[in-house]
């Protein structure tokens, strides 16, 4: 049997409309230190999952990680992509 | 005057050999839902900035910000690119 690694990216944002508060303070506090022109500055979370399957195998787990236990659907959208 | 919009991701990952609490707790808990086959999770720090400026511009005002508030030298590592 072939065993083979593959390493997904599992990228998960706020949806449309949810306040992030973390990128509002983030965006102020480099205006704060003379950065201008920001008009927008969202925050995302990113996970590394190498997990020992193909890779569509793996991209179909990463998927069930996010429904199980990552991703909040009520706020957040995720896409996952292989690396 | 011309006026361009860029929208720079800047990623912030951990440097090698520096502990992840939060992956390797999200490792376990997800090995304790019944995933297999995981030989790592890393967190990745994402943030997408739009700047009012082009993209070589925005690039390098992205790598100032890292330097200056959003990542940590000692244990991070940074990367800016145009989305």
């Amino acid at each position: 049997m072939a065993s083979a690694m593959t390493v997904i990216e599992i990228r998960i944002e706020l949806k449309k409309g949810v306040a992030d508060p973390e990128g509002k303070n983030t965006q102020k506090t480099l205006e704060s230190l003379g950065f201008g022109g920001i008009s927008a500055v969202r925050t995302v979370k990113l996970f590394e999952v190498e997990v020992d399957a193909p890779a569509d195998e793996a991209l179909k787990q990463g998927e069930e990680m996010c429904r199980k236990l990552l991703a909040n659907p009520v706020i957040q959208n995720f896409r996952v992509t292989v690396r």
